[in-house]
C-alpha cells in the first residue's frame, strides 16, 4: 500500500500506477501527468483504503470531469435508494460521486457506496458531525477531526471542508440577497458568530492536513460563500473567501496534500470567464470544481439546463470538474430519475467543452454518430448516444404517434424519420446528388 | 392599412405604431427602434394581413427572441394538433412560431394558426410547393412564386427562402460528412443539379422582393448549407453561402424589404463567437436567426440541452433570435410535450443572454424569485418561474417521496424543503445570524 500522497510521490519523481492509469485514460504522457500532479494542477483523489477505485485525474489540462451528488436528507430516502442513485450516476457517466447524506445511517450508506464504487467518492464531513450533536452550536474541533479521520479510514477520496470562510467575511455575506446558501458555510458562520470565535477548520488546518496525508485524502476547499443568486455573484464576500482558499492551497501543497477548490454557484453568463481566471490566479492553478453555475434564477424544475449552460462555459474557460445540478434543485431531494437527468446534462456540458478545447480524440464519438446518422444506421446512433435508452424511447414514441400506426412505411430501420418523412429527408435527398 | 414596409417607413422618418409597440415592450425609445429599423439592424415581421399580430422587434440590440417550429409531416399529426402545439409554444413564451408543415392540409393549418396567433408566423414556402408537384424536380419558379404570394396574402409575417445556395456551392457540400441537412437546401441543390441550372430563388430574387413589399413580408434568408454536424461546422460551403446571403441582404434593403439571416446548426463551443461576428460582418448587421447551435452531436433525446448551450452563447455574442430545438430532434416529429421542453430550454438560453447583455430590467425577475426563495414564499417562486407547473409538480413529487409521507413537518408552505430538511437549511440558518 502507498504510504504517501500522489503529489508527494510526483515530486519525488515517481509516476505512480495511478498516474499511469490516468495517462492512459486521458491519452497523454505519464510524465505529463506526473509533473502536473507535482505542481498541484492535477489531483488524483485516491484514498489508499478505497480498494475498488479506478483512479481519475482532475485538472484543467484533462478532460472535464463531472460529479453527481447523492445522499439522503433527514426527511427522505433509505440506504438502498442511495446505492441505487450511485449506480444510476455511474451508468450515465458520472466521474465522481459525493455522498451528501444528512439523514440516518450516514456511515452505513457511505460504507455501501465505497464498497461498490469504482469512481472517487467525496463527502462533506460536517454533515455527519452535525448528526452527532443535539445543537449545531455544540460542534467542536475534536469531534470534527474525529469524523474526518473516521471517514478517511473508511476510504473517502476527497472531502469538502469549509475552511476559508472567516469571521471577517460574515458581515459581507449578511448584506446579500441570499446571504449564505452553502449548508456547511451557513453552519460555520452561525457557529463563529455564536461562539465569537474564528473558523475551527481554519484554526486547526494543520490537524486536518495530518489526517489527509495519512490516507491521501484530497481536500476540496468548500466555498461557503458561493453566491446563491445572480444578484450576489462575484461580490466582495465571494472573492474575500477565495483569497483565503488560495492561501490554504499553498499550505496543502507545502504539506504534500492534494487540493482542489470549489466554486460557484449562481453566476451570469458574462462573469463566468472572469470567475475562472480569478480562481486560477488566486489559487495558483489548483483544479477548480464548480457547481453549475446556474445562469438564471427563474427556472426551477430546469436547473440542470440553466447550470449546464454555465458549466459548459466554465469548463471551456478552465474549470476542471463540474458538480451537477438536477431538475429538483431548489425544490427537493433528487430521486434516481433526477440523477439521470442531471448526469446527462453535465456529460453534455463537459463533452461540449472538451470538444471546444480539442482534448485528444474528443470529437471522435460525434463524428462516428454523424456518420451513422448519414447512413440511417439507427442502432449505431443509439449505441453512440450519451443516453441510448432515451434516444430509443423517443424514436419509438414518435413512430407510435404516426397518424396511421399501421402504416408500415416507417419500419424500425427505415431511411427517414417521422420528422420529415421520406419525401423531405434532406440526408436522403442530398445523398442522391451526383 | 399600411401600404409599405416598416423599413421604408422608418427611412421616411416615421415611427409606426408597430415601432412604438416594440419600443414599449423593450423599454427603449421609439426613435431608437425607428433608426435601427431604418438601418436594417432591427426587423419587425408584421404582415399587413395578420390582424391578430402583436408586433415584436428582432435585432441584436433587443431582448433575445425565440422561435418554436411546429407543423405536421407526411406521416404524423392532424391539424388540430398543430394548433394545440402553437398554444403550448405561446403559453411557455415563444416569441414567434414557424409552421413547417409538410403533410396534408397545409393551407388549412396555416389559416388556423394565423387566425389565432398574436406572435409573428413564419413559413418555408417550398414545403407547400413540394406538395403540389409529383416529383420535386418538377418544381418551377412560377409555382414557387404563386405559393409565396398566396402565403403572403394569408398573412405570413416572415418566410424562409433558400436563395443563397448556388450551384458552385454544391460540390463543396458534397465533401462533407453530412452533406446538406437543410430540407429546403437539399431540394434546391438536387434541383440545380438535375436541371443544370442556377438556384431559381436567386435568379428571380426581384420577383420575390416585389411580393414581400406588397404585404411587408420579412425575408428570412435560409442557410441551406448549415452544418449538420460538428465536423462540417464553419467550412467553405457554409461561409460561401453566407457571403451570398450578405449580398442578398443588400438587395432586400435597397428594395425596402425587411430581412434577417438564418444560421447554424451544429457548431462547437469555441467557434460560436466567430460565427456570430462573421455574420455581422458579411451581412452588415442584419438580425441573425440561429438554430441552436447544437454543441455536441452525440446526445439525441437531449438536443434541447445541447443546443440551449450553443444558443445562449450565440445570443450573448450577437444572435437576435434563436430557433428552438426539441428533445425529439434527430429522432422524430415533436409532440406538444417536446414543444414545451424546447420552448423552456430556449427561454432559459435567451434570458441568460439578456441578463449577461444587461438588457433593461432583464434581471428583475431573477432578483424577485431569489427574494421569494429567501422568504420561503413558495407560491411566489412558482409564479415567477418560467414554468410554474413544472416547479409545482417537482416540489409535490419530492414531498410525496418523503420517507414518512404522513409526517406533517413538511407542510406545503414550510420554511425548508426535502433537499436539506429543517436542520440543514442554509437559508434558515443564515437568517438566524445576527
Amino acid at each position: 500500500m502507498r504510504k504517501t500522497t500522489q503529489i508527494a510521490m510526483a515530486r519525488a519523481g515517481e509516476a505512480t500506477p495511478e498516474m499511469v492509469k490516468v495517462a492512459e485514460k486521458e491519452l497523454l504522457d505519464a510524465e505529463f501527468i506526473r509533473s502536473e500532479t507535482a505542481a498541484g494542477r492535477i489531483v488524483i483523489p485516491a484514498n489508499v483504503n478505497h480498494s475498488k477505485l479506478s483512479p481519475i485525474g482532475i485538472g484543467s489540462s484533462l478532460t472535464t470531469k463531472i460529479n453527481a451528488n447523492i445522499g439522503n436528507s433527514t426527511l427522505t430516502s433509505c440506504p438502498s435508494m442511495e446505492v441505487e442513485k450511485m449506480r444510476v450516476a455511474l451508468k450515465y457517466g458520472a466521474d465522481t460521486v459525493m455522498d451528501l447524506s444528512t439523514g440516518d445511517n450516514i456511515r452505513e450508506i457511505r460504507e455501501s457506496i465505497i464498497a461498490e464504487c469504482a469512481a472517487p467518492v467525496g463527502t462533506v464531513p460536517i454533515y455527519e458531525a452535525l448528526g452527532l450533536v443535539d445543537d449545531p452550536m455544540d460542534l467542536h474541533i475534536d469531534l470534527l477531526m474525529e469524523v474526518v479521520e473516521r471517514q478517511a479510514e473508511q476510504g473517502v477520496d476527497y472531502m469538502t471542508i469549509h475552511a476559508g470562510l472567516l469571521r471577517a467575511h460574515v458581515p459581507m455575506a449578511m448584506k446579500r440577497t441570499m446571504k449564505i446558501v452553502s449548508r456547511g458555510g451557513s453552519i460555520i458562520a452561525k457557529w463563529m458568530n455564536h461562539h465569537d470565535r474564528e473558523n475551527p477548520f481554519y484554526e486547526n488546518f494543520d490537524r486536518l492536513l495530518d489526517i489527509c496525508l495519512k490516507r491521501d485524502v484530497t481536500l476540496s476547499l468548500g466555498d461557503g460563500l458561493r453566491p446563491g443568486c445572480l444578484a450576489d455573484a462575484s461580490d466582495e464576500a465571494q472573492f474575500a473567501e477565495l483569497a483565503v482558499l488560495g492561501e490554504l492551497v499553498g499550505r496543502c501543497r507545502e504539506a504534500g496534500v492534494q487540493v482542489m477548490v470549489e466554486g460557484p454557484g449562481h453566476v451570469p453568463l458574462d462573469q463566468i470567464e472572469m470567475n475562472m481566471k480569478k480562481e486560477d490566479e488566486f489559487c495558483d492553478g489548483a483544479p477548480f470544481y464548480i457547481l453549475g453555475p446556474v445562469v438564471t434564477d427563474c427556472a426551477p424544475g430546469y436547473d440542470h439546463i440553466t447550470s449546464a449552460i454555465g458549466g459548459a462555459l466554465g469548463a471551456f474557460h478552465g474549470a476542471a470538474m463540474l458538480c451537477y445540478v438536477t431538475p429538483k434543485e431548489h425544490l427537493g431531494l433528487p430521486n434516481a430519475k433526477d440523477v439521470r437527468d442531471g448526469v446527462i446534462a453535465y456529460k453534455i456540458a463537459a463533452h461540449a467543452a472538451d470538444i471546444a478545447l480539442k482534448r485528444p480524440k474528443a470529437r471522435d464519438r460525434d463524428d462516428a454518430i454523424s456518420r451513422a446518422r448519414m447512413e440511417f444506421d439507427w442502432e449505431r446512433q443509439f449505441e453512440l448516444s450519451l443516453d441510448p435508452d432515451k434516444a430509443r424511447e423517443l424514436r419509438a414514441e414518435a413512430i407510435a404517434e404516426r397518424e396511421n400506426p399501421a402504416d408500415s412505411t416507417v419500419p424500425e430501420k427505415s431511411d427517414y424519420c417521422t420528422m420529415c418523412g421520406p419525401k423531405f429527408c434532406s440526408m436522403r435527398i442530398s445523398s442522391e446528388i451526383k
